[in-house]
């Protein structure tokens, strides 16, 4: 027994039954979902065909996440508290079902399954059934801001969401399966980033009841001085309720939750009222529970509660036999139905006043809808920051660096719903500007020699720690309660969260296109940044494009790819970005300086149409023309234009159009993606019949994948990434993956018909310039002058 | 002071003296890759042109790194240890390179960087130099199996060659950066996993040297008892090691590792003469150094050592700053090269006598090139697990299970060399039958109630953790030492190594294709399971075949994919696979029951063959078809059967050929991918002209990013998943996306010319047909008989 848990017996006799009760009708629900199509309330004897012909549930997890909700209610309505609840474990909706239902704002967006007997058959009937209710917490769970399909994420977003909410108490149950994973096992330490004077309180409450789909856990298998050891480590103070004796149980969780709000309460005062904004040892607690609390003990000889067997259906075969129906029979008996329902269905009033009302309720606080709370950001007028450009193709600029200072802005306009986010690499992506508006968060220890430098504070809204898990669990937290937020990271790396990417656009999807009751969040902005094209000297490990690939199979109602060629464009996309809703925008934008086009008036004009033709890189005026030189992408866009300047050298009467992509879905039909270009669109752009050379950011066949429905899908020849890479110059690089000047020349010279032979003696002394490229830079260790300094002289 | 500190001073003070400058010339060379491009061992005064034009590389950690090599050569030595080193923070190749050239490995693969002054001044040349040596230890680095080009994964790296090596000690060193990645913080759970009568040592070595890029970190920053219980909480017992004073340094450190040693040692006794296999409290050691230990303290009024700036190029500019130029010299000539390395510029003999010789140096250690200790698998005849099929399509078989079997008997015979990794999902995944070769690894506590389902053992070889990122990790580590293994994985959360697929395919891609000392290793073999198709439970979160997309940007000579269609199919690619070298091969099968084609001997024909034309499917013998119908995938193709079964019944003299797809890379050219098609092959296949029906496994557009420059690739139509699901049946799932029977029928008649009109009222009887099963599935929640009971009749 652990000597800081709290001796006391804070509930009443009636309290305490009452509670009970109201549990034993959250389980009681959580059975009926997984078993009956029909006699919901067990008024007639259960009979193999009130039985679903398929049971499909998760029963583990449900007793135990109940036990909390109904004891989050309790101090709620004693205290009232603002609470939300992240259900970590995976497939635990039938509890957070259960308990919206009974708190009746279920029944309130989902009137055809209303507080009656027949509402609850077909709630039931719903469940884990085709077309029917998820079994996991998925977007239409009232109350859910985490699905938890995908496990390891709970306490990330329940951070997120707790950042400048200082009123509101996240209560996130954490599954110990999922405790298990990486991202979860990190994401302990967001506590070194929470500052108690502004944000909220985040609650984990570490449910380990013992067992996965089929082995124990990791964390329930450890002895209690290490598990503490470990949770003390992450700099929690865990407070531990273990046991099986539900009165018991019910007590010592009473008390204990009592005393984590009483110290979270405390930390805050601390920190409110005196100031105080060192790191506090936030309360967490321990709930050490059956698996399958309160299912059957066991059944043809197995223990059933308590071991993994509970995990899904416990007992699988009623419908064909007769001692399985008896048991589940006397299994959902046990609950008393008859006593906790009334004669319409409803939940007995005594037990209904239990649970809080209006948005207090868990299932109603409106932070889980965070559209409904979401204000829009008061944004600076994005074209002050504008680069002068002058004539195009000239002038060097950093498109980051301009980036960083309107998003300084947008920070201090916006001190309490933005923030950015980055893997401890904000300023080397050169986003520096920003510590002006604010420092970095650190409630760590912070040492004198940080301070020339470093700008680490309580107070900081620039989030930074070395994994992409935390920040983009995080920002999704942020977004999904109603405020504003960028991630900028390494391209090659945010393959990292490939993965909560598709899970956060399948939420999206799924509440924008089916939910109308829930509200449009702001969009989720990621930032590619460190791009392939300039790993000077991180090399080949450090160059992988394909994240647009994951982004591209998913939903087309919720993902968008931008690839701005120069900092005017950047700004205008960064702009419309932070005002939409609903999306994953994907802003692909280096930080190393490049060569900057379009003034902001034409770039405004360009980025709005999305692709376009740029008329002064042209040589096509009044005519059709010879070849399309296409780019999407900085470094790809420069070589392009510099190899249309060759081939304008070479062969002064070639018609040559210049087409430029910042919005990659405009490659796609209309008939397939919103911002798709209609086939005339596409083919005035494109010819129907002229090749068509196109310059690309990422892996060549990406584009392909976009266009192969279009007319003159034959005739588009692609360069981009093609995994070839080491310690590389920039030209190097470009060289060996023939996206250079000098390659996309011979190319066009290969494909213009009028050019054959004619450019044979062009073709070989381009070859030779390649090599000597190369040479130059194995020797000297940098590109030539000649192509560092290169210019735009059209 | 930590009181579990040991307080001897092991070392005498010529020992003591030698290996301090041992050390100093790990030192040396570390900051001479940074800084020189000629005048290697400053034999005149430092002056501009001998600094490189660009000045790339870490300085921050390899003073660190260096200093754990130089004591781990004295206890190597000291007692024969047989020990390899993993280099976990980012970019600390500088230490390891210099190790290794000072230990003779270096020169012997790369003689043209030789133990000479040219030699020297030729390896500071090329680190960090276009086209030259990385920055991370890549491949090309002598002794390493683990790049760190991305963070996270040295632990688990670390732990996979330590299984099953008995006699081997990895020592890895955890930058205290990676080791906020999720990856890295649940790894160091891994000891659970580690049977120390059967297995290795791992030797943990956490390196806080306090900062990474920009920021302190977190681990550095958090009280020492936090970091302690942190550590315990992991289950190690942490010795501490910290100052900045080089003599005590080493005393401590020497005294240290001689404990550490000490202690790994005896746990191993406990376990192998008496039986102990009790989970033991393994020994790590934490370093606390200064970031840039050794080098410039401070420059221009800021700190250096000890701070952020320490982290990569400590000067900035020495080549236009004589102030500048001045300290890198005096901070060079600090470590006296004069007196490390004789008048040819070779370390001196005293010193040289401080590292082991022959395969017991670090940087030579076999282990670390695991291709050269690689035994082939003894396999036995995957024929004799084949299932009768007898008439195709008549019988259900769930593929995996009779994998599982096979593979029972592949662990059987390799019970030293093979390991089947599954995230909690072996069973559910129906590998069930490998339990009868062995049990799954456990050494966390184990209780009464799992033995009976449980089967836990310490002996167990069976690898299950609810962490996709460390079982990947543990495998690589696994097969880069030399050993074979199967990660089986739900299909949907593949995505969530993406990144780790991505490096460990870089990786394979160096050493295969440019370093000729590296022998071939075992593939890695990823079983892809629980797919789109079958999440009748789980929902629209376990929906995503994407992971196919991030396979197909990786190099051709490393990655294959196979989508068997049957049982027989697996088997036959299973074998192949397990017998393969330097690739990973990709396997899409599922586990639930499915309709078998092939006997075994047309399995193998097929799958030798990868793609091929089903005759007893096919309608057009002997003649031109009307329509190709082709498919890839289980389910799909039990579809696109379907289709044609229904196909037959409405038009008798439809001339249909039905094409399977095993081999995905085969619809690519074969001038882009060695599995590729010929063109004349490929259009003799799928016509000219004909139209194609594609029934595809995962998001249509990958075939046609496969099949673009196919001569019939407009009249290629691919039906796949389109980002639509819930909780489905299998046959609703189908239909949303437009893969099932009825959607490929009525493609069909819509793209056959002479079915236009005619088809006309087919087409809305199947259009029927489909809403029908539809209204059935949301009624019943199964499937219609009619259509789970469907057999192949033709």
């Amino acid at each position: 027994m652990d000597d800081t848990r709290p001796q006391l017996t804070p509930l009443q006799a009636d309290e305490l039954r009452n509670m009970d009760r109201f549990w034993r009708a959250c389980n009681y629900l959580s059975a009926g979902m997984i078993y009956l199509r029909a006699n919901p309330l067990l008024r007639e004897q259960l009979k193999p065909e009130h039985i679903k012909r398929r049971l499909l549930g998760h029963w583990g997890s449900d007793p135990g996440q109940s036990f909390v909700l109904v004891h989050l209610n309790r101090v709620i309505k004693q205290r009232d508290l603002n609470v939300i609840f992240l259900s970590g474990p995976g497939h635990g909706a039938p509890a957070t079902l259960a308990h919206s239902y009974l708190e009746g704002r279920y029944s309130e967006i989902y009137p055809d399954r209303g507080e009656t007997e027949e509402g609850m058959g077909r709630l039931f009937k719903l469940f884990s059934f085709p077309g029917g209710i998820g079994s996991h917490c998925t977007p239409e769970t009232p109350g859910s801001i985490h699905e938890g399909g995908e496990l390891g994420y709970s306490l990330s977003h329940g951070y997120g969401a707790a950042f400048d909410n200082p009123d509101l108490i996240v209560t996130v149950m954490i599954g110990d399966g999922e405790a298990e994973t990486g991202p979860l096992a990190t994401s302990w330490h967001s506590n070194k980033f929470l500052n108690p004077a502004r944000d909220g309180a985040v609650l984990p409450v570490l449910h380990l009841n013992g067992y996965k789909i089929a082995n124990p856990t990791i964390l329930a298998r450890i002895p209690h001085e290490e598990l503490e050891a470990l949770l003390t480590g992450y700099g929690y103070k865990p407070w531990f309720v273990e046991g099986d004796e539900p009165e018991k149980m019910h007590q010592q969780m009473a008390a204990t939750l009592d005393e984590c709000i009483d110290e979270i309460r405390a930390i805050q005062q601390r920190a409110r009222q005196e100031g105080n904004t060192q790191r506090p040892r936030w309360p967490m607690i321990v709930l050490r529970s059956p698996k399958g609390w309160t299912g059957p003990r066991e059944f043809g000889g197995h223990k059933i509660e308590g071991t993994w067997r509970a995990h899904q259906v416990p007992v699988a075969d009623p419908a064909s036999n007769g001692k399985s129906l008896k048991l589940v029979e006397e299994w959902l008996r046990s609950y008393e139905p008859e006593k906790l329902f009334d004669e319409a269905g409803r939940l007995v009033a005594e037990l209904r006043a239990l649970a809080p009302v209006g948005p207090r309720r868990i299932s109603a606080n409106p932070h889980a809808n965070g559209g409904a709370l979401c204000k829009a950001l008061d944004l600076p007028d994005f074209t002050e920051y504008a680069v002068d450009v002058g004539k195009p193709a000239t002038s060097y600029v950093s498109p980051t660096d301009v980036l960083g200072q309107f998003l300084r802005d947008v920070m201090r306009r916006n001190m309490t719903s933005f923030r950015v986010f980055g893997p401890d690499e904000t300023a080397s992506n050169k986003l520096t500007a920003i510590y002006e508006a604010s420092q970095k968060t650190w409630l760590a220890q912070i040492v004198e020699s940080d301070s020339d430098g470093g700008d680490l504070s309580a107070d900081g809204r620039v989030m930074e720690m070395l994994s992409e898990h935390t920040l983009e669990g995080w920002l999704e937290g942020y977004t999904l309660t109603g405020r504003h937020g960028l991630f900028a990271t390494y391209e090659a790396f945010v393959h990292v969260i490939d993965s909560m990417f598709n899970q956060h656009a399948k939420w999206l999807e799924k509440a924008k296109r089916e939910l109308r009751w829930r509200q449009p969040v702001p969009s989720l902005n990621l930032l590619i940044t460190s791009l392939v094209w300039r790993q000077d000297h991180n090399g080949f490990t450090h160059q992988d494009p394909g994240f647009l690939d994951v982004v591209t199979n998913k939903s087309p109602d919720v993902v968008r790819i931008y690839l701005p060629p120069d900092a005017n464009c950047l700004l205008s996309v960064a702009d419309h970005c932070l005002r939409s809703r609903d999306y994953v925008n994907v802003i692909v934008a280096d930080k190393q300086p490049h060569l900057q086009y379009l003034d902001m008036k034409s770039a405004i004009t360009h980025c709005t149409k999305g692709i376009g033709i740029w008329d002064w890189a042209s040589t096509d005026l009044d005519h059709e023309p010879d070849v399309v030189m296409a780019s999407a992408g900085d470094i790809p866009t420069m070589e392009a234009l510099a190899a249309v300047e060759i081939l304008k050298g070479l062969f002064p009467d070639l018609k040559i159009r210049f087409v430029n992509v910042v919005d990659l879905f405009r490659l796609m039909p209309d008939s397939d993606h919103p911002h798709g270009l209609s086939g005339r669109d596409f083919d005035s752009l494109f010819t129907t019949d002229k090749p068509v050379i196109f310059n690309f950011h990422s892996y060549a066949s990406l584009v392909h994948k976009l266009t192969y429905r279009r007319t003159n899908h034959a005739n588009i020849h692609v360069h981009g990434y093609a995994e070839k890479g080491n310690i590389n110059t920039p030209l190097e690089l470009a060289i060996i993956n023939g996206i250079d000047r000098f390659s996309l020349a011979i190319d066009v010279i290969d494909r213009v018909p009028r050019l054959r032979g004619v450019g044979d003696h062009a073709k070989e002394r381009l070859r030779d310039q390649k090599i000597q490229h190369l040479d130059y830079a194995h020797t000297e260790g940098i590109d030539s002058e000649e192509i560092r300094e290169w210019k735009w002289v059209g």
